[in-house]
């Protein structure tokens, strides 16, 4: 087998033609080592706390990425085989993470046009100095080199922070959550910057798993009557400021749909008492998330958390998987979801108040331009989260570009999120988005629609500004 | 602040590559300069019945623009700053337009990417001869220079309308407007065409604001008992003939939905009795906008007059806009819109008639190559209106193309519309879409999907000969 | 009139830029000459067991080609004026197949920009040898031509089958068909593989045309008490088998919608027995479908054959047309489709055998990204059919490769399939998505986001072994 050197190529990801490439490695260069503001993702801040070595190749670019093990599963390889954990209750046999390694190795050719492929390159060769493709005849060598530099000062999360050249990142935790990595990370005299968000949904969404339980130790680290609709309310209110107090600038809500309600005050209270009883209906479930957005909304234009809707995923999609493996485990899937009807009543509310801001993300791009770029065109409340998950990949960016601008304008969006829990690859996320940004705007201006010192600045708000400014960093 | 200057690109807006800008520059050539068809629009008839001059850049340029002021709004500019003119009851203070103006110049950057920028560029550099960009050190120059230029001959609404080389021109009528306007012109001795086209919404859609009191008036005007089904539609035929008469070759359709029906006739006349009641319901409106289809469909077959649908505007959501400000304000969102179940009763009565033109628009670009260019590539009747509103812009009329052509074909088309009540924009408006389909058929020929020879036949044809002949003009 | 020469452009479908279109290619020129797998089609067994020759240029290339005539008719031409047979019942004037060829060259220029004007010059030159384009001036002379060369022993259907490189070539036959022109292909020595699959939309849709007697015919064929479940189902186990013997190795479902479902077993058996009554309503029918695709699914795990579903059709749109000349005359329309919740209950019993394959067709494009490609990039049963019908175009096949690929990669997708009866047109309809794959890997590879050797590995695979190896030939 030919060992095949890997090099990343430094016009990567950029239009073809000379002339827009050449206007594109410019704009480039003057955003290429922006520092990096990740204002929503789900990396562990225990990592930043304990600073504690990373274990190995596997454990850290395999196991926990879903994108990785997701198109392995889809070829017909078992998650038991990759090492990943079943869920406690169920046993599998103990895989040697060198073997589970290997696996990756025999069918990385599956990652081809995929952006897994790109930012797993970036990383080996980035952050790992690696100078040969990954295949069957290199799976040892990559293993034991990474494993080994896991081991080392520099590959320890804080010096890895410091490295990448991050500026402020976000983790995501529940109202349940102690937030006692972020206190330590404070109290440790380390200056990066990890800030928390407040992720309600294990007590907003009647359907989560144990929202009972959850709701009673919301009341007690609340000290409020939480069965109470009045109560309840009051310890979001609490669980926010003191999620604010030790950094958070914002929230996050993961519904199912983007439906919002803004039920008279009896009603509310009324639907409450019948989503903590345990025989809630569907419907009632629904009903009350979509209450909940617009009573966050509220809280946010009183405590000025920015507030972050993620809606449209169907979760759990793959019984078999989940019941053996748990969430997040690569069966999530989008689905069709609306805005302009699900969203009127919370904007009825909350829309025209320029001081609050609303972040919407989709997995459904049919909406780009039908009704997002329409609504962030108009409302004051609302911007624009960029191309999310599946579509947060070069031609998932173009696409969100080339939808959203023309009504929405580049003002009325937030710059990129890479919303990962795969730390290593967070410069490559970022640098794509870069590089894609990049090269949109030398588009524009090669067809003279705007100008190369216009692009600049554009360049440098999306990279950097735009982030910083709408989630208050 | 640097002074910028203010230059058009010749090349703006065609493709980049080389070979494909070189014939796209051959085929803008011979089109550049044709005659401007704008078979559908809203300036407004008094203009040219009146010849009065524009009062000021803001009056003219801002305030009737919502694609403006809605992206200002976003950005949590007021839309009383910008001088918006309450409805009656509710009271502004005076605001100097001046003043809006400089809002609009400190805010320029906003519009980067989108068609507006476009358009008021063009306006500015060629409309105005101004040779500088707008920012706020040029505001006041540019307010100056517009006003005073709006108060010489060459600048009054006919002169513009020769100057801008356009042939024919349709405004829209409801059918309780006199046509005063119109009869004006015909009297004047110019020999501009300024046609009306048949916009019967009001006495249509029983949500319509004050629709009882239309049909009163709509019975006035047409010595007909509109509050019997049978003498509703002879209304309507009377009022149709009178609109023909006075020029107009069309009618205009602006639903919710597409949805059609063709309900037996005691059926129709009894679903009338119920509308005409104060307490009409949801499902009875859209139900009667329904079967209003198809009787629209059933007269323009009888007397020629080409029928136009706009479907899907979810129409004033923002209530507190509209409640201050009225109707068109900027807060009206596009909404998924069915069109193959939905108009199927409609062309089981009517489809296969091949004297019967029927223009389809959509809001929703999902829908192009799944249904309408399936659908118009299918009925005699049915023909297929350009990238509307939101997406009437580049990157619009791109999908447009490439979604539509491949089904649909050229000639199920019917050119281009601007649908503007901007009247300085409509030169732009055409001119941008000339050139995008210039580069788009220039990307057939050099792909050699179409021969060059073909390719400026096309041309031709969409930019003059199809809007022409859809239109009956 | 000037007569033009047709010359196919060997660079035809090639993206522009010089430096891609030097990979192209270089790409397409390893796999311009592989063997064509058609894996699902509706060419007629008949042609290939009796070898007779075929009859005219208008019966064969006009027709049959619903593409062609539903474009012709949608300018108002009829469809008896092109020689179509109305359904028994009613009578239609002769028409001289020469007449309907000439209005085909009258209107040859509603074709520009289509697939149908690629994929008929690619028959008029290469398969005929015609060196002048088809317009009003030719149009006898490519009559006469035509003709004359379908009466020589090159234009047989087996010596075309050789000539055009058909490896296998797959046709589609009801339960009911007795496979005896398949059977008389395997008897008569010829060597070329043409295979069958089993439709059984006319014995599993209750909505179908004659669906009950259907049912008798299909106990006559089997023995098999199809008038209950148990008997009914193991008629399928029988008919299946009786394809595999006859060569298939795979069924097909048109369904209206991709809706499963997975019912307890005396669920399914009383719902069975309220589809064989005559007054089953659509709801009955809907489910009946979606529950037979489950029991398909569950033969198909047993005996290998690979699971087709086509789904979205909206069949017969044209009640006019259906009337007069049938079934598949070009009214058909797409509809919206659902797949992440029609699909799931399915895929909860059968989603995760790596043994299994179902291959999934979409009219709708907005599932592209949104749902099928994080399906198949998680499901191993799963893989994605083509883009398919109307669009199986050069800019259909590139929004396919665009939405899917970063999800689903390219090993979760099947190669191409041609899904047609217009024998001659074959071979262009693969060499198009030859070239316009070979142009999707030459942008990746100009991106540097693959490198050119395994850009020329897909090449090969999406060419030529996906197919071979999806479709288990």
């Amino acid at each position: 087998m030919t060992t095949r050197l890997l090099q990343l190529h430094p016009d990567r990801l950029f239009p073809v033609d000379p002339e827009v490439r050449s206007i594109t490695r410019r704009l480039y260069a003057a955003v290429r080592d922006l520092p990096i503001i990740s204002p929503h993702g789900h990396t562990d801040p225990a990592w930043f706390a304990s600073d504690a070595p990373f274990e190995n190749a596997t454990a850290l670019l395999l196991q926990p990425d879903h994108y990785v093990f997701r198109m392995l599963y889809s070829q017909g390889i078992s998650l038991e085989s990759l090492g990943l954990t079943p869920v406690s209750g169920t046993s599998a046999p103990a895989v040697d993470p060198r073997e589970a390694w290997r696996i990756l190795a025999n069918h990385y050719h599956l990652f081809r046009g995929t952006p897994s492929r790109m930012w797993l390159d970036w990383v080996f060769a980035e952050a790992f100095g690696i100078d040969v493709q990954l295949d069957a005849g290199t799976a040892d060598h990559y293993y034991d080199h990474i494993t080994a530099q896991l081991a080392t000062p520099a590959f320890r999360p804080r010096a890895l922070f410091d490295r990448f050249g991050i500026e402020v990142i976000t983790t995501t935790e529940s109202p349940l959550d102690t937030l006692e990595h972020h206190q330590a990370i404070a109290a440790s005299g380390w200056q990066g910057r990890v800030l928390t968000a407040y992720r309600p949904d294990p007590v907003i969404d009647p359907e989560f798993e144990g929202f009972l339980d959850n709701l009673t130790r919301f009341g007690e680290l609340t000290g409020e009557d939480v069965f109470n609709w009045s109560g309840y309310l009051a310890a979001h209110r609490k669980r926010r400021a003191f999620f604010a107090q030790n950094g958070a600038t914002s929230t996050d809500h993961g519904h199912p749909t983007a439906q919002t309600a803004d039920l008279p005050r009896d009603e509310a209270e009324a639907l409450f008492a019948r989503v903590i009883r345990p025989d809630v209906t569907p419907g009632e479930a629904e009903l009350f998330r979509a209450q909940m957005l617009t009573e966050m909304a509220t809280m946010s234009a009183e405590d000025g958390l920015v507030m972050q809707i993620h809606p449209g995923a169907f979760r759990n999609h793959n019984p078999a998987v989940f019941a053996r493996f748990g969430r997040d485990k690569g069966a999530d899937m989008p689905s069709r979801t609306d805005f302009v009807n699900a969203l009127r009543p919370l904007l009825a509310r909350h829309g025209n108040n320029p001081d609050l801001t609303i972040i919407l993300f989709t997995l459904d791009e049919s909406v780009y331009a039908r009704e997002l770029a329409p609504l962030a065109g108009h409302y004051p409340a609302l911007k624009l989260g960029p191309a999310w998950w599946f579509h947060d990949s070069p031609e998932g960016m173009r696409r969100f570009r080339h939808a959203m601008t023309e009504t929405a304008g580049f003002y009325n969006t937030v710059g990129f999120n890479d919303d990962t829990r795969a730390f290593l690859s967070i410069p490559a996320r970022h640098d794509v988005a870069r590089r894609i940004d990049c090269g949109f705007l030398a588009q524009l201006v090669a067809e003279h629609r705007i100008e190369e010192w216009e692009a600049a600045e554009l360049a440098h708000d999306l990279s950097y500004t735009l982030a910083k400014k709408a989630y208050r960093l």
